[in-house]
C-alpha cells in the first residue's frame, strides 16, 4: 500500500499552550490525524472546541510505544520525562518534532545520534525564536554558507523587560512585576531573567549554525537582573539600547565563542529595533554576507506555525527512500569553545566616583596601564554626597586586562563604586 | 551503481557577476562538478581565479542537452533564449536552478507545469531577494500557514536612491546619477526606477505565499522617478520614510491584490530601518502571526549563496524516489487580481494652492464630498508667488473616489498644482 494514500498519525505529549496551538492548526490538514494526546489531567478545562476526549491519555508511553505513530510531537520541556520517551519514540523507529530547548541543549548530542542511528527526523523549529524560520533557512538555503557569527534576542520575556525599562525610565523591578502580571514573565523567572532559556537556544542553534556541537555547560550566561534605569539612561544618551544578547562566533579559526549577556547595542544596529517579546537572529556568513530575520518568539499559536511546519516536511517525505537533507543533523565534532576571559570586547563601565579634581585622569592612567583605550567618558552631575557617577566605553579590549583593571579601580581612593560592567557589541 | 557515490554535474548557462559567484564558491563542494558554461564570448577576461577554459561553450543548447548533466543553472536573465533553453532542459529530465525573476515572472506558469509533468525540480531562492532565504522556508517551516499578507523592498537599487534622497536632502537626478557611478543604477535604469523588477519578483512571490498564480500583466505598476526632495521632506516631517514598497494581499477573502508603487512608510514600521542596497521581506499570516527578513537583494555573493543552496538541495535529493516537499509547486489555481481603481489606500497628497483665505476649508470640504476624510494637514509657509504648499494625509479611501476629487480639486480656482500624490502604509 503507497503510504502517501494513509493518513499521517500523529501522537502528542503535552497540551499546554503550544501543543493546544498544534491541535487547532493541524485541523486544517486532513492528511494528518491526532491519534493520541497525552495529558497529564484528562480532566483539566481546555480552550479547544470538540476536542475528542477519547484520544487523551495520562501515558505519554502509550504514544511512543504505539506501533500506528509515525511522528511524536513533544512539547512539554525539560529534560525529564521527555528525554526518555523521545529515545524509546526513536528506538521504535519514530520521527520526532519538539519544541524542547532545554532538552536539545542537555541532551542534544544522544539524541541526534541515535536518531541518525537508526534513520529517523529529528527536527525542532519551534524550539528556537519561536514562529521564525531559522533552522530550516540554515539547512537548506543557506548550506553553501560558512556561518561564522551569530548575533540574537532569543528570549522575548527579557527583550520586553528590557524595552520597556528603556522606554519607561523605570527599574528592573517594576517592569518584572508587571510582565509577571501580565502573564508574559513567570512566577519564577529565573530561567529567563538569569540567560538560561536563551542559553539553551544559542547551544542549539550554534551547533547547527556552525556545525561543530556546542556543549551547554560552557556557554557562558549572564542574565539582565543588575541593569539599572541608569544604565538604560546613559546607554541612550550614548546611542545605544541594551539587550540580552545570544551570541556564538567562531575565534581564532576553529574555536567557538558563544555566550548569552546583555550588551549595549548602537541604535544603528538592526537588533536595536527589535523591541517587546519579538525575536530575532542575525547571521553572518560567506557567501551570502549578513541576514536577518525577527518575528514572534513564543506564543500559541507562531510556535504551533513552526511545529505544524516540522510536521509537513516528515510527513510530506514519509515513504521516500532516504532523510531529506533538511533532516540531517551532522555534527559529531565537538566545538573547542573558549573561555569568556580570553575574549575580546569593548565595555561599557558605570562608576561612581567622588568629586576630586583629576579623577577622570587617573581612571584613564589606570586603564592605560591595563592596555585598555577608552572610546568616550560622559561625567554626570554632581550629587549631594559630593561624588559624580562617570560612564566610559572603552575600545576592545581583552576581559582578563578588563578584570585586572577593574580591581585595581576598587581598590583606588577616588572610586566610590563599580556600578556595573556590560559589554558593549561592536 | 547507487547515484550518490558520483558527482553531481552542473551546467552553468552564464557567468557574469552571479554566474562567477557560484563558480567561486561551488569550488567548496567536492561532491558537485561544473561540467559546462554557457558564455557570449569565451575569450572575455573573467575575474575568476584558475577557470578551466576546456568547459566553456558558446552554445547554451550543448548544455541542457548533455545527458550527463544533473542540474542546469541558469543565470543570464530575460525571457529568450533562457525560456527556450530551460524547456529544453526540462524535457530532458533535468532539474533547474534558476535567479531569472523576469523568466519566472512571465513564464513561470508554463515552466511549472512542464517541470511537474517531468518530475523535476525548478528552484529560485535567487530571484527573489538575493540572498534571503524566502521561497524554502514558505515551502518548508511557514508551510503550515495561511499567508495573507506581504509587504517587501525586493529592489536593491531604489532602495539605495530613495535612502540617499532622504538622508542628503537631494533630488532624485542626483542621487540617480551617483548611484551609477557607482554602478548600483545601470545606464537604462528603467527597469529598476520604474518597478519593473520589484513587480517581476513579487508577482512570483505571491504566487507562492498565497498559492495562486498571479499575472505579471495585472500586477499594478509605478516607479520613483516622480519622487521629489520636497516629497521626502515633508514625509520626514510627518513621521514616515518613502519607500518602493511590493505588496500583495488577499482582498476581500479570495481575491490578491498585488502591486509595486513608492509608499509613505511609517518609521516606526520595520521597513522603514531598510536601508540602502538591502531588501526586506514582511509576511503576515496565520498561525505565524508577521515574520520579517532582511539581508542583501543583489551582488555576486548573497545571489550564489541562494543558487548554491538549491543545488545543494537537488543535489541531496537526487535518487530519491518522490520529489522533496520544498522542490514542489503547485499552483494550478489562477488568481483573481483586484485593479488598483478598486483598493483602499491612504494617501498622501501635495499640492500648491494659492494663499487665499479659506484654501484649507475648500480642499476639506471638496475630500468631504468624495468621502475622503483627512488624517493630517500640513501647510508650508508661503513663497514669493504667493502660494503654499499644502500637504494632506487621508484616512482610508477608495482610491476612485482619491481620483474624482484630484480631478476636482485641480478645476479648483485656488489649487495651483497637485504635486504628488503617494500611498501610505497602514
Amino acid at each position: 500500500m503507497d503510504q502517501s494514500d494513509k493518513k499521517i498519525k500523529i501522537g502528542l505529549i503535552g497540551l499546554g499552550t503550544v501543543g493546544s496551538g498544534v491541535v487547532k492548526v493541524l485541523r486544517d490538514f486532513s492528511e494528518i490525524e491526532i491519534k493520541k494526546i497525552a495529558v497529564k489531567n484528562i480532566n483539566k478545562k481546555r480552550d479547544i472546541d470538540n476536542l475528542d476526549m477519547s484520544i487523551l491519555t495520562t501515558d505519554p508511553f502509550e504514544i511512543v510505544n504505539d506501533p500506528e505513530i509515525d511522528i511524536v510531537v513533544e512539547v512539554i520541556g525539560g529534560v525529564s520525562p521527555a528525554y526518555e520517551l523521545l529515545t524509546t519514540a526513536i528506538n521504535n523507529g519514530k520521527h520526532i518534532v519538539t519544541a524542547n530547548k532545554e532538552l536539545l541543549a542537555k541532551k542534544g548530542e544522544p539524541l541526534f545520534k541515535l536518531g541518525k542511528e537508526k534513520n529517523v527526523a529529528i527536527l525542532y523549529e519551534a524550539a528556537i525564536a519561536g514562529g521564525i524560520p531559522i533552522i530550516m533557512p540554515i539547512k537548506t538555503t543557506l548550506a553553501g554558507n560558512k556561518i561564522n557569527k551569530i548575533e540574537a534576542i532569543l528570549n522575548g520575556t527579557t527583550n520586553y523587560i528590557l524595552s520597556k525599562m528603556e522606554k519607561d525610565g523605570v527599574s528592573y523591578e517594576t517592569v518584572l512585576k508587571e510582565a509577571q502580571e501580565l502573564g508574559y514573565a513567570e512566577t519564577d523567572p529565573t530561567g529567563d531573567v538569569e540567560g538560561y532559556d536563551a542559553a539553551y537556544k544559542i547551544a542549539t542553534l550554534a551547533t547547527i549554525a556552525l556545525n561543530k556541537r556546542v556543549d551547554i555547560n560552557k556557554v557562558y550566561r549572564e542574565g539582565i537582573t543588575k541593569i539599572s534605569a541608569n544604565d538604560m539612561k546613559f546607554a541612550k544618551e550614548l546611542g545605544y539600547k541594551i539587550k540580552l544578547i545570544a551570541m556564538a562566533k567562531l575565534f581564532e579559526g576553529d574555536k567557538v565563542d558563544v555566550r548569552v549577556h546583555p550588551m549595549l547595542v548602537s541604535v544603528k544596529d538592526c537588533l536595536a529595533s527589535i523591541n517587546g517579546v519579538t525575536n530575532s537572529v542575525v547571521l553572518e556568513g560567506f557567501p551570502v554576507g549578513r541576514v536577518m530575520m525577527a518575528g514572534p518568539g513564543a506564543g500559541e499559536f507562531p510556535t504551533a506555525s513552526s511545529v505544524v511546519g516540522d510536521i509537513l516536511a516528515i510527513s510530506k517525505s514519509l515513504g521516500s527512500n532516504k532523510l531529506l537533507p533538511m533532516m540531517e543533523c551532522h555534527h559529531e565534532t565537538n566545538a573547542i569553545q573558549i573561555d569568556i576571559k580570553n575574549t575580546v570586547n569593548k565595555y561599557y563601565i558605570s562608576i561612581t566616583a567622588a568629586n576630586t579634581p583629576g579623577v577622570i585622569g587617573r581612571l584613564g592612567e589606570i586603564f592605560g596601564r591595563h592596555n585598555i583605550s577608552l572610546a568616550s567618558v560622559l561625567q554626570k552631575g554632581i550629587d549631594k554626597e559630593n561624588t559624580a557617577e562617570i560612564v566610559v566605553i572603552t575600545e576592545l579590549s581583552n576581559e582578563n586586562n578588563l578584570n585586572d583593571a577593574v580591581s585595581e579601580l576598587k581598590n583606588t581612593n577616588c572610586i566610590v563604586k563599580i556600578n556595573n560592567i556590560i559589554r558593549v557589541m561592536e
